[in-house]
């Protein structure tokens, strides 16, 4: 088994620019942190290599041991981790059948990780992302998911293309919008949707709005105001 | 109008401590940061005093202008922040008329915040905590509920208390969990519903389950794993 014991090691140095998501897409590589997500990476197979301080709960062909330092170094929590995966950036190629979320420029990575934790308990077959969006190799984008990023298509790509691909497929597209919306209650189920659900201030842009088959309001009383991951979560729900 | 030049100032050491939980609860008071923030807290009447290093939207009759370098020290946030407010925490009297949400153990302050903000946009009278949540004056807590903080009464009490009192008041108590309950979809509306969100990893205590009338969940197809503000905002939501 490999040791390391040094934070100026060559792999360690290149390993930790993968906090930085430029050094990710140059790589392809990804951080994941701790014994939950490991386990669920492995499941994926696109875990790479294994660092560990004290010992290591799996059998893997790559195991490396490392000192606490460099442990440190290359966690993205402040509390102490003891295992760290290197992973591939490998993701599951999408099947469109019924349900699928389109997010047009989420950013906070907490909230794309949520978002994507609640797509895969209710079943949708995607999560595409615009450019835009937060990184989905973001440390708290797959924290936030606990372990469901390794279970759903995850696409980034252009979403106007995205949607008119879905509209060719059959699907009804619904984007969330406050104006010139119809309650969320007045919507029919159909046998292919897709939602869109736009950024924390700015919701979901012009463009992608006039696109849209509908447009669609969670009703409320008063304040008007909900984490997008919240209304991600209901229409999600009532459309499973 | 007030000057101060000095991060050793008595009064900004003071208001420095307020980042910690226990001179919070010593001194009845918290900060508040950002325009939009501040204007809500402004109108619920509980700002004493606004501190700002270049102009001040607000007119206030206890205005403080203060360095860049004393901003920096008062702020949580590692971007510029340039309007501050101290505030009392004077919490509104609950009128439980019909809906009320009691929290048990919510840890993290994003999530207690972002229950607050669906509590208030979808009407409820009240949000009730253990004393094990996040605290409430928390920062995060604070910016979460993107100011319906300051729109809805907030406890923080022996929540076996609070729900017997709901109880007799005549509110059906409804706790979440996913072993012995019944499917969200099965349950009908009644007059007066309370409903129990728990902890992120260990749900809601037995003893709050027992005491509750029923145990619901949120109807989930394999993955069985969602974020305790999202199946808050579903079942609000659904009973709004």
């Amino acid at each position: 088994m490999e040791k390391i014991t040094s934070v100026h090691n060559e792999k360690i140095k290149k390993w930790t620019l993968l906090h930085k998501k430029k050094y990710r897409d140059e790589s392809g590589l990804f951080l994941v942190e701790g014994e939950h997500l490991i386990e669920e990476a492995l499941k994926a197979g696109c875990v790479r290599a294994i660092l560990f301080d004290q010992t290591c709960p799996f059998a893997f062909e790559h195991l490396i041991q490392v000192t606490p330092e460099i442990m440190r170094k290359l966690s993205a929590n402040v509390s102490d981790v003891h295992l760290i995966a290197v992973c591939a950036q490998t993701q599951k190629e999408p099947l469109y059948r019924r349900r699928a979320v389109l997010l047009d420029g989420v950013q906070d990575p907490g909230n794309l990780g949520t978002i994507i934790r609640t797509a895969v308990s209710f079943g949708y077959d995607a999560v595409i992302c615009s450019k835009t969006c937060a990184d989905l190799y973001n440390e708290k984008t797959i924290r936030s998911t606990q372990g469901a990023f390794f279970h759903i298509p995850l696409i980034r790509t252009e979403l106007v293309d995205a949607l008119k691909e879905l509209q060719k497929d059959g699907f009804v597209i619904s984007a969330t919008a406050l104006d010139s919306s119809v309650p969320l209650q007045s919507i029919d189920a159909s046998e292919k949707m897709a939602f869109v659900f736009g950024n924390e201030g700015q919701g979901v842009s012009e463009e992608i709005q006039r696109l849209s088959d509908q447009r669609v309001r969670i009703e409320m009383d008063g304040f008007e105001s909900l984490n997008v991951a919240v209304a991600a979560g209901i229409i999600m729900y009532r459309f499973q």
